[in-house]
């Protein structure tokens, strides 16, 4: 059998692939059939004049793929094929690297008092840049292998001093797993803990923690707050056995949760029933901001029988794109995470963990959370100043920390009125409604206007929109 | 009632934070009792002479906490508390950044042909450098946003574009999900899919995959390979409805699977029972490498029907350290995918993307593979001269691509046998079995000898090794 290969010396193509995509295509579309021999390699480079070594390497290559087989002494035959399949070239999409729009400036330059988002403006990219640069030079090459599954110890060893000075969180560093975002930890976590669970969450919560465990398969028991928080009573009602709780400043309501229910979470926590164990997970997702007082102590401090697993993040204290959380395990299931969870490899690479070790450990990151401090306050400030001219309409709370504040209409007004007066001002702002898991019947209207993104003149005169807009005679 | 505060002007802590620690102390050891009331904050700033506002913060943030409660018109009064949990300080272990020890270098300059690792010398880290410093600039913050959840459309276009040209991989950018590393695409993977299925393996194969796919609850079935790779008859017989194939170059074997098998395979996956799917998990974890003509094509690209779910990494051509996989969907898939996993934010920063966006489009990538390529080959040519000496003791396999190759023995000695040997030569090596998920009778002992970390130098000296401690005729 004689093969005709169109060749071009002048198509820049490896003569030897010119070859193997002619015969290629030719087994494909039929031309040669299953068990169609080919000629000898020295044949067809003869035939073809090219070198033994162009026809060799183009039979290799098939040989490699499969459409040839060589039979030893007998030379190479077609292989048996089922019914082709060719390739077909499917899109075309175009590139670039999407850049956000800034949130504050909407559609129609709308003021978006959006809860979401924190201020970068005064991100100290130049320190960034430095410990970036330092990171990256050729004698730390080996932070380009692979590291510790449980994160760089001295990395963790840092995170568990600031956790102890800052959030009175009392661990080793060995308790401590880093993880590419909160998301990831609570799917390691369901690792560790298995699927037999029943999850309580305070109603309303942070919707995304309970996507997740939702779609980790885990039935959710929305249980309702009071003014200390999730009720303990309601509680042992849903017969759960882990509590997903924010005590130090619960999301989205501000509430703080004081120590007697603290202790009595704990209590519950104890009193498990035999076989059973329960868990408390304290999601302490923004802490570091409050503009009054100290910071509250993290429940995992008080926490003698370890039963809390405590949920930290640094992206809103650094960055939102800086997918840098951790979780502190009791150490009760520490056997556990190694044996079920401990192969996993780090979803953080040491050069991100590297340069946030740097910054915690030179002071940067404690500098960086005073000044932010002084920012959101004083646009806190600002923002409750506007607000409590308002509050013959509305009541405020989840004032003095966290980046927003929460309006309650006292006129009976629904959230989607409000919404909609706002927007026809041009002014974005959000219901509480989207954070229930369960809604309950007959409650007011509430607000959530969250202000970090904006400037303290954005927030001034979106105040001053949202008074025409609502036209509240306090406003 | 009467607090005697003992305060300290010269220790630098705040006097309300003296007071609120005090008063703190006195109610958990019991000095303050449940009810009690305390001083008005007035009659306690002009008892200890300090200004009202200090008492007043003090008392604040035991109310924050919990500690107080007020009684409008009445004062203020020690909270009803549980047992109180005093809060213990554990753990001061040390700090440090550990580097790892070089591999080569192993215990007693032990020369180590470990499978593991690759080749930094020659990593670009100027560029690296060069590549993040563009991004960290201050114009850039938006990088600090959250990003899309399922990686930057730039980004994700351009590895559509490399996969396509490289790997013959047919895709849009919107199949394609980012993160951080494949084991979280396997979890991420398996909310998609759901849990119910049945997954078969290649027997041996890649622990790690198989280790992550039984800790998310599947039955794992491992199916014995022939020359071509799974057989699809034993693969049928199992039951299985998802098969996690390595087709381009099977970890730790090396087979590459003929196209008829890779047909074989699709037709598997079309044949499903009605209600039933099947998918192909195709991990093309390192088809960069290969020696000897040009790259193996990937399975995706041969995937008409859409049940191909391809799996990449840039861990193995880039750094391991590098967190940054990605997998492609199937067409049918996406919906699944963003109902039930599009809320899981991304799992690598926007920074890191946008560097290795740059590596790709700037055609970085392209000359590091190329010349990694050549280093890679000039190791294994001279491992694989140096092994042929021992053909007769020993059948080679895996050659010509990837960062090892296998010695099978010929003589009868066992794995534990030759691995100890080789300790006494001063070589470390590693055999076949750990990769097993069944292990098969009788098989003949297979040693697996990575050369990505060693020199050229020290290849030559631990074959050199080699052939003293197992001392066969042919070395």
């Amino acid at each position: 059998m004689e093969i005709l290969v169109p060749m071009d010396s002048r198509s820049g193509k490896p003569l030897y692939e010119q070859i193997y995509e002619h015969i290629r295509r030719e087994i494909r579309n039929g031309g040669l059939k299953t068990s169609d021999r080919l000629p000898s390699t020295r044949a067809l480079a003869e035939h073809l004049k090219v070198s033994r070594s162009t026809t060799q390497m183009a039979y290799e290559q098939l040989l490699a793929e499969g459409y040839l087989e060589a039979v030893p002494c007998r030379g190479y035959f077609v292989a048996k094929l089922e019914e082709l399949l060719e390739v077909e070239v499917r899109g075309n999409g175009e590139m670039r690297m999407e850049k956000k729009e800034p949130m504050s400036s909407g559609p129609l330059g709308m003021i978006d008092f959006s809860p979401w988002g924190i201020d970068l403006d005064s991100f100290p990219f130049h320190v960034w840049r430095k410990l970036s640069r330092n990171t990256l030079v050729d004698d730390n090459k080996e932070y380009f292998h692979s590291g510790d599954p449980q994160g760089e110890p001295g990395f963790r060893e840092a995170i568990r001093r600031y956790l102890h000075s800052a959030r009175g969180v009392n661990c080793t560093s060995d308790q401590i797993v880093i993880g590419a975002g909160s998301e990831y930890l609570l799917m390691l976590l369901s690792q560790i803990l298995g699927r037999g669970h029943r999850i309580a969450m305070e109603n309303p919560t942070y919707k995304q923690a309970y996507r997740v465990l939702t779609s980790l398969g885990y039935p959710v028991c929305p249980v309702e707050m009071d003014g200390a928080g999730m009720s303990v009573k309601r509680l042992t009602r849903t017969r759960a056995d882990v509590a997903y709780v924010m005590p130090s400043h619960q999301f989205p309501t501000g509430i703080v949760m004081p120590v007697g229910r603290r202790q009595e979470l704990l209590k519950w926590a104890l009193d498990a029933e035999r076989g059973q164990e329960r868990y408390l997970i304290e999601d302490d997702y923004d802490s570091e901001f409050r503009y009054k007082g100290k910071p509250i102590p993290a429940l995992q401090g008080m926490d003698r029988s370890g039963h809390v697993i405590y949920l930290g993040t640094f992206s809103k204290a650094v960055a939102p794109a800086i997918r840098v959380s951790y979780v502190v395990l009791p150490v009760r299931l520490l056997d556990r995470y190694k044996k079920q969870a401990g192969f996993y490899a780090s979803t953080v690479s040491r050069i991100d963990q590297n340069i946030l070790y740097q910054f915690l450990e030179q002071g940067h990151f404690e500098r960086h959370l005073n000044r932010m401090r002084g920012i959101y306050k004083a646009k806190h400030d600002a923002f409750l100043n506007e607000a409590k001219l308002l509050e013959k309409d509305f009541q405020i709370s989840g004032e003095y920390a966290g980046l927003h504040i929460l309006l309650t209409d006292r006129r009976g007004r629904t959230e989607a009125e409000l919404i909609e007066k706002a927007r026809q001002a041009g002014v974005k702002v959000y219901g509480l409604s989207q954070y229930f898991i369960e809604e309950y019947q007959g409650r007011p209207a509430t607000i959530v206007a969250g202000y970090a993104r904006l400037s303290e003149e954005e927030i001034l005169r979106g105040a001053e929109l949202l008074r025409k807009g609502w036209g509240g005679n306090g406003w």
